[in-house]
């Protein structure tokens, strides 16, 4: 922590979760001179007021990027062409523009047409959240020991990228550089599609009937609570993710079918060998969860302990 | 906790998670004079005999049943005709035997008939785990605050279902009756079909390219690693529940994979609303499941804090 603060001026749009814990990150981590908090839902807003975590919050967005050195987007992945249409005439001269959402290419095409050319946008992705939503289920821990993927295109300005990396470093995450397409479709597995199917299966039981409903929530802790976990996340994130990561999500999710059906097969078949095959392959890849350090995991005895952050970022 | 012990001698017969955790949660709560623990591993039982959980430990399963009072099955689904076969003639007169198969008909039907008529059967379900395996792995505390369902049949001595409560509530359990059927119906949806799908999820990543496997892995975080950690789960076990819960999985996954399309088209098609909709029902059920106690949660602060137990079991 330097006495000098990493940027003189940040604004942050959108004081969801990741908003807010970015302010609060910010602020712990003195990455800030002055931190302002926008947001369109004059409710949150006042609620980010009362919660203390930016010099000045309000909901007018083009006001609010004025005279910043740093803007980041935390808004859903749709929204983007109408703020870059909004902010894009208000930025500062120099201003950085970096974002956290979880689809990258479409917020690339939608958002930078709008990016002057004195400006530079550096797409961003810190993978990091819980299940819940809103200013007050942030906090400046959020993303310790987890990655931040950056996705620059080959002509953004390097001192731009640094300056989003020390961000990101200041929040004590751990830094990669990707590719837009290749982004998503790595999130397509590890994020994209596991929603879906979360989503899908706590569906499936909510369609049920009133009886039978109510014993699978009491005996949630079967398997099934860890999946309404997942499914509580925010709708209108989600909703957004599968409407502008399609193709790569439509590409997995057939594959995952196919899979599915082979296992079906097996079950009906009384396959034992190939279930106990499937079974044992996917162990491996647990373990090299937790060896990377990416797991949270219940001990031996009984107590929870967080990962151990990864020794090297290569 | 009382100054006797609710059984003189208790066998338990498989020394896994289950199986460990019982010996400790016994001792601890003074709830058997001996414990004798048997395993058809030889392995396994020298390694229980380290962990000091019992006061004796033997691989022949016959023999460890002579004399107790309680006969506890902690084996996978498919063993128990053949563990009926062995050990049903060295019971002793009036014996209480019970198991914590996950599945019930299915061990109904393969076990009681090789119950004498001086003994007693109590099938029982603790909804209890981790993903980890073997005597090690086990802990006390393991069923604490948790449900076990007991499926006794309609003549089953009220005596004998009233012992194997105590065991249970001993262990700080809450107990619930249920029929095999219904059982085995509510954790097809609880439990087997969230497990077939964190199977297949994790199955259909280790089949990417390498590459992208690591980076699968890498950035597990962002809902990945919570499939992993159910996939990781004991690959005997699993196998045996579905082929011995074949029709009410198929039925449940079959209801899924109609959802599944659903949602799968909507994204095709682009409808939000479709979307918005689906992911804003299933946050009610999260709610119901935290509500009721059964859900461990990350609190706005970051911590980790156990569901609190239900204040009433109805």
């Amino acid at each position: 922590m330097s006495d000098t603060p990493l940027f003189e001026k940040i604004t942050i749009i959108g004081m969801g979760l990741i908003g807010s814990s970015i302010a609060r990150a910010a602020r712990k981590g003195n990455l800030a001179g002055k931190i302002i908090a926008a947001d369109i839902d004059a409710d949150v807003c006042s609620r980010v007021k009362k919660l203390g975590i930016a010099d000045a919050v309000m909901s007018d967005i083009k006001q609010s990027v004025a005279g910043s050195d740093l803007v980041v987007l935390c808004v859903p992945v749709g929204a983007f062409a109408e703020i870059g249409e909004e902010i894009g005439p208000a930025l500062k001269s120099g201003a950085v523009v970096t974002d956290v959402g979880s689809v990258k290419k479409s917020i690339v095409e939608a958002f930078l047409p709008w990016v002057p050319d004195s400006c530079h946008f550096v797409p961003g992705h810190p993978i990091a959240g819980t299940e819940h939503s809103g200013p007050e289920a942030g906090f400046a821990e959020l993303f310790e020991g987890r990655w931040c993927i950056l996705t620059p295109g080959a002509d953004t300005d390097i001192k731009a990228v640094e300056k989003v990396t020390k961000l990101w470093e200041g929040c004590g995450s751990l830094i990669e550089i990707m590719d837009p397409e290749h982004h998503d479709l790595v999130l397509a597995i590890t994020s994209h599609l596991p929603h879906l199917i979360a989503y899908t299966i706590v569906g499936t039981a909510d369609e049920l009937g009133d009886d039978i409903k109510s014993e699978v929530i009491k005996f949630s802790a079967s398997g099934f609570r860890d999946f309404t976990r997942i499914a509580a996340s925010n709708p209108v994130m989600w909703r957004d993710v599968f409407l502008n990561n399609k193709d790569a999500v439509l590409e997995i999710l057939q594959r995952f079918s196919e899979d599915l059906t082979a296992l079906q097969k097996s079950i009906r078949r009384g396959d034992g060998k190939y279930l106990f095959d499937t079974f044992t392959r996917t162990r491996a890849i647990r373990r090299e969860v937790i060896e990377q350090g990416q797991a949270d995991y219940r001990a031996p005895g009984g107590v929870v302990q967080a990962g151990t952050p990864p020794v090297s970022q290569d």
